[in-house]
C-alpha cells in the first residue's frame, strides 16, 4: 500500500465544508470520489486541518493510503482531471508509511481576511467591518493569546474528545491598505476557535471590549464571555506543519 | 430632471456583461431594476465602459438621469439596499446635466490578471497561462501598441459605427509574484480588443509573435493576423476618466 501526500487549495464557498456527509458537497467527499474514480474503490482522505463550510485553504494537507501502479506524476494529473475547478492539487509526493495529515501535523496558520470597505469582487474571500477598528489594540489582544490557554470560551462545543488546551504560537493583526489580516499559528484549534478570536478581536478594535478583558475571557471557560463567531468566507487554512 | 454619476464595482462572474439583454441577467439591466424600485418608472442607465460577459469591473462609471426627491445619500442608500451582492456602488454623486458616463468619458483603464500557476481560489479573476512566458519581450511588444493605430486586426466586428483608430496611452506588462498584470489606457477601446491585445502578448510571451511583427499585426487590419482571445475573467475595467 503506497501512502501520497497531498497539498492542495479550495475556494470553500460552494462546499459544505471540509468533512465527508452524506448528500453534501464537500471538499473531502469530491476528493474521495476523484479517487475511486481512479483506483476503482473507495480511498479514505485524511485532511491535516478542518474547514467549515465556506472556510477556504491556501495550503491544506491530505494523506490518502492506496494502492495503484500510476507513477506519483500520473497518479497526481489523474487526480487533477478529475477534480472541479474549486479544488487545486498543487502537489502529490509519497510520503513514509506512518505520515498521517492530521495526527503527524504539529501545528497549523490561519489567516482570517477583513475588509474595511464593502466589496463585490472580494465578497467570498474577506469579511467587511465598516465600524473604525483599533489596529494597535486589536494587536495587543491578539498577543495576550499567545501561549498555552484553555480556549472553552472560545467555541461553542466544549466535546470530551478534544483537549480544550491549546499552544498558541503566533497571533497578529496587520492592517495594509484596506485589509486587515488576522494570522493565528497554533498546535491544534476548537471548533469555530479561529473565527471566535476574530469575533473576539473586532470587539475589541470596536471597544466593545477591553484589551485587559482577554485573560479574563480566557480563565471563564464560557463561550458568552467572548464575542461571536464571525462568517466563514473570511477564513483560509495557509498551512499544516509537520516536523520533517 | 437630476442626473447622478455612479461609480461601482462588480464580478461579472454571473452576469452576461454589462449591457442590457432582455431576458439576462447583465449588469445593467440589474441596476436599471433596482433604480426602479426607487424611483417607480424605468430610467436608463448609460456606462462609461463596456464589460462583457464575465468581466470585472472595479471602476465602472454610470449616469441615471433621474426625478427623485431622495437626498443623494439617501438615494445611494436605497440603491445598494436593491442591487445584490456582485455589484457595490460605492460613489453616487450629483453631476451636471451635461455630463454623460460613456460621451463624457476621455480614457479608460483596463488590467488584465494572468497568472503562472493554475489555481483554483483565483479562477473567476485571472486567467492561467504555465507556459513560460518572456516578460521583456511581451513589454516590448506592448510598448509597440502605445500611439494612434488602426486596432482593426485585434477586434473580430469590425463595425461601421465605431472608429477604429484608438489612441493607446499606456501598455504595460508587470510581473510580481505569480501574477502578470497588463494595464491598457486608450481613449476607446474596440470590440474583444483589450482581450485579443492579451492574447497576442502572450503569444510573444511564448515566442510564438515576435516583437518586431506587431507593427505588421497592426497594418494587416486583419483579425487573423493578431493572437487568440484570452477569456474574459482575467479582465478589469479598472477605471473611466473624464476631464473634469
Amino acid at each position: 500500500m503506497r501512502n501520497f501526500k497531498l497539498t492542495l487549495e479550495y475556494d470553500g464557498t460552494d462546499f459544505h465544508g471540509w468533512q465527508r456527509q452524506p448528500g453534501l458537497r464537500t471538499v473531502q467527499g469530491t476528493i474521495e470520489g476523484a479517487l475511486e474514480e481512479i483506483v476503482g474503490r473507495n480511498v479514505p482522505v485524511d485532511g491535516g486541518g478542518r474547514t467549515d463550510a465556506g472556510v477556504h485553504a491556501f495550503g491544506q494537507v491530505a494523506s490518502v493510503k492506496a494502492e495503484t501502479r500510476l507513477e506519483t506524476e500520473e497518479f497526481h494529473r489523474a487526480l487533477s482531471a478529475n477534480l472541479p475547478e474549486d479544488i487545486n492539487v498543487y502537489d502529490v509526493e509519497e510520503a513514509a508509511a506512518k505520515f498521517h495529515a492530521r495526527f503527524s501535523a504539529t501545528s497549523r496558520r490561519y489567516v482570517y481576511y477583513l475588509r474595511t470597505e464593502t466589496t463585490a469582487i472580494w465578497r467570498r474571500f474577506a469579511h467587511v467591518v465598516t465600524h473604525p477598528l483599533d489596529i494597535a489594540r486589536m494587536q495587543a489582544a491578539a498577543g495576550a493569546l499567545v501561549g498555552q490557554h484553555d480556549f472553552s470560551s472560545f467555541t461553542p462545543n466544549r466535546s470530551i474528545d478534544t483537549h480544550p488546551v491549546c499552544d498558541v504560537m503566533e497571533a497578529t493583526v496587520e492592517d495594509v491598505d484596506e485589509v486587515i489580516s488576522v494570522t493565528l499559528v497554533a498546535n491544534h484549534f476548537l471548533h469555530h476557535m479561529a473565527r471566535v478570536i476574530v469575533g473576539t478581536l473586532i470587539d475589541v478594535g470596536r471597544g466593545k471590549i477591553a484589551v485587559e478583558q482577554i485573560k479574563a475571557i480566557l480563565s471563564k471557560k464560557d463561550r458568552t464571555a467572548a464575542g461571536p463567531t464571525t462568517p466563514p468566507n473570511g477564513l483560509f487554512l495557509m498551512e499544516v506543519r509537520y516536523d520533517d
